[in-house]
């Protein structure tokens, strides 16, 4: 609980306009992508390193919980205030500080949304490669608390791969620099890898320096077209293990493709019962021929259609198949659970039969999604949290789905982070002295536990 | 000191014959590739993470300090036992454990050496990226423990970005695993990176999982000549900044061509004042086109004369000139020290006019290396370490090239690490809390500072 005295502190570092205990903001604070809400007793919205560092030394001197949350699109529960305290929103430290393309960086606030970088950084023909599917939304910060994926993370890396540097407010108010702007820099240790994907558990980021990447020249978009899901599976680790790396390779199975094609009319084939969709992209000529080769192996692994976007424009409509089908499904129910079970690319059709067979045995409505280049699945589960027994059989199912992953050498999460969905699995693909090094470095860091709390850590 | 009853317990671990402490071994382990020489109690040739473990357990209950050590390659001290206790040798941890190109992995033991670990991949079209200059020699252990990188780093990346797990012995002597074999996975903290570049002060890595990449279809190679260094400085800055990525861009300066050409007599053009040794590789237009445009800029940019090779020999013989320079440069005097200050790229013409101009006003002795495409300087200095005269200038003319590095955006280190040689310079890019921070980390792994102690951590 906020004292009296502690809010009119609070309220002296960001003013009244900017401290909000309201109820509406409250509610609108105390959910994410996930399924559990939980309430914070104030959502501030700081302006500056400086008031973070006064806030978070405050809250430290008061045992209060700080939960920092970006744009709240995290599908694991990693923004929710379980023990209450001080949301931190960076909804107003949005600012794009700097863009400098020939040096390849650019410096953001951690509330600058993916979309908007990737919108400034097009002006000089480069990008930022990570591309979670809530790029158009999702925060900078929130990318890198999760360390965030996307499809053409296969060819690209994820977020930890593109952070150069951070300026970070410790749980106790003090505030570092880690990393540089250099592209190579081994001074010291790799911290601002360790701060990548914490989940907000280790401190607050307060600025962000990624790498940038020039556009590729061309890109190429097909949709392969199957009659079993076990053909789709197969291309995909026949093109990879081939050593191609295509910029994405996205699977659908009927489920999915029929739940958007009802949404969206976009001529998806609703008969089919899986879809590849393919990206390459680079030199034209390059592409051309990788291209070649993929179609030739989907053609091999019996896919019965092959189109081609030959436009912009259908390469965009292809795509917003795959966009839209998280919103898509998780409109179908009350509740959506996206998983995120992750396994080596040669066990994709293994996984993917066994995804469907377990989804199948207790009864769970699901589509299944996946970056299926670098083995990333993501069955995506609706039900009602409400009804005690659905939510059983989902969780039985989550359960079988993480240890068939942990069975063929996989893990729990590719790119959505454990938070409070998966933290109970930590110790299918965990050993107790790896947990306990965990609780080291975070105790170590956070002794008394303030920086989001309740989260996969202790 | 090694006690008796101690020797007989860690003889008892890993037999006489694994055990030595005759001055032979002692003085062939005391120094590595930096200046600095110190004689460790005893060195140990573990064969097992388990044996491993025992001897670290040991090590800790008797506050003997552990310093872990591949090939000794490194240039900045990372092997040298300052505080005299333990070398682990891990030259006969050396096997291949797992090569699985359909993956996209391998696993090795830390003594595997870079090249060996190249020619297995070779056989099945594969490569692993980083290639730090003592590739034919050095760890994938110390190479880990370095986060080395090497020329072709400017396109691929350096070695914390291929690290998929690690297997690590604690200074506790327990063991954990942390990463997977998964090319995405944010289960729990990202401590690989962690350990990356950590220069053996956080635990003892046993066991190490990489990421693999398919072998270019095709590889251009060109050597562009210049009358002024200030040309060709500016090449690498405008191919750079324009967004194309070559594999490598390595520049070297007068000096060293003259040296490398005395020794080797490979038709280098002893007149140049700068030359650019430039790789780009990919798919075969890809690199057609890409070459033809770096050719471009570095005509427009002054070169007097680009010469191609023409076959696999002409670019084996092009990169021996590079490759055998440091060697050639290190025989011109008893002692050789190779900086590794590093600039955002635009800063790269400032940087080399600044580093000859720091050279030439201590009469220092050196050659001008450079992995120039990221920034990456590696000015060799020959002198001779007990002329302290000119060691006084040696250390002058460095500390300034830091701070011009510092001033510039830029830091101490790109791929030789801190060790011995730059902890002094450390605040230059680092404030008083980052250090703190960075001295918390490892008081929270290492309390009793058993794990290399000396180097750039407390």
């Amino acid at each position: 609980m906020i004292s009296e005295i502690l809010k009119k502190q609070l309220i002296g570092i960001v003013g009244a306009d900017r401290y909000k205990d309201d109820i509406e903001t409250i509610i609108a604070h105390s959910y994410d992508a996930y399924v559990v809400e939980a309430k914070a007793d104030a959502v501030l919205f700081p302006l500056s390193t400086d008031e973070v560092s006064q806030i978070v030394s405050l809250a430290g001197a008061n045992d209060i919980a700080i939960t920092p949350r970006g744009e709240g699109t995290n599908l694991s529960g990693g923004t929710i205030p379980l023990k209450g305290g001080i949301v931190l929103s960076f909804s107003k430290m949005n600012k794009i500080v700097e863009i400098n393309t020939p040096d390849r960086y650019a410096i953001v606030q951690p509330g600058v949304v993916n979309g908007d970088l990737q919108k400034a950084l097009a002006m000089d023909g480069f990008f930022y490669p990570p591309d979670p599917s809530s790029f158009p939304f999702s925060t900078i910060g929130g990318n890198v608390g999760e360390n965030a994926g996307g499809p053409r993370c296969l060819k690209y890396g994820v977020t930890a791969d593109y952070l150069l540097g951070l300026e970070v407010v410790l749980p106790s108010g003090k505030v570092i620099r880690v990393g540089s702007r250099n592209v190579k820099d081994v001074t010291g240790y790799r911290l601002t890898s360790l701060f990548c994907g914490s989940e907000g558990t280790l401190g607050v980021i307060t600025e962000i320096t990624v790498r940038v990447v020039a556009r590729p020249e061309s890109v190429r978009t097909i949709l392969a077209v199957y009659n079993n899901l076990d053909d789709t599976a197969r291309t995909v680790s026949d093109v990879i293990g081939s050593g191609i790396v295509p910029a994405a390779m996205e699977l659908m199975d009927k489920v999915v493709i029929n739940h958007v094609e009802d949404d969206a009319h976009l001529g998806l084939p609703r008969q089919a019962e899986g879809i590849l969709l393919i990206d390459v992209d680079g030199e034209k000529s390059a592409v051309e021929r990788q291209m070649d080769r993929i179609i030739e192996k989907a053609r091999a692994n019996g896919a019965i259609e092959v189109k081609e976007a030959k436009n912009d424009e259908e390469r965009e409509e292809l795509w917003l198949a795959r966009r839209s089908a998280h919103g898509v499904l998780s409109r179908l129910a009350p509740n959506c659970m996206t998983e995120d079970a992750t396994v080596p690319v040669s066990k994709v059709p293994t996984m993917i039969k066994g995804i469907r067979a377990i989804l199948d045995k207790h009864s769970v409505k699901a589509g299944v999604l996946a970056h299926a280049g670098d083995g990333n699945m993501h069955p995506v589960i609706t039900a009602d949290a409400r009804d005690r027994e659905e939510m059983e059989r989902v969780e039985a199912a989550t359960a079988e789905i993480f240890e068939l992953a942990a069975s063929l050498g996989g893990t729990l999460s590719g790119e959505h982070g454990i938070g409070l969905a998966k933290a109970q699995y930590l110790p299918l693909v965990m050993d107790e002295n790896t947990i306990e090094f965990m609780t080291t470095i975070k105790k170590a860091i956070d002794p008394k536990n303030i920086m989001n709390p309740g989260k996969f850590i202790f």
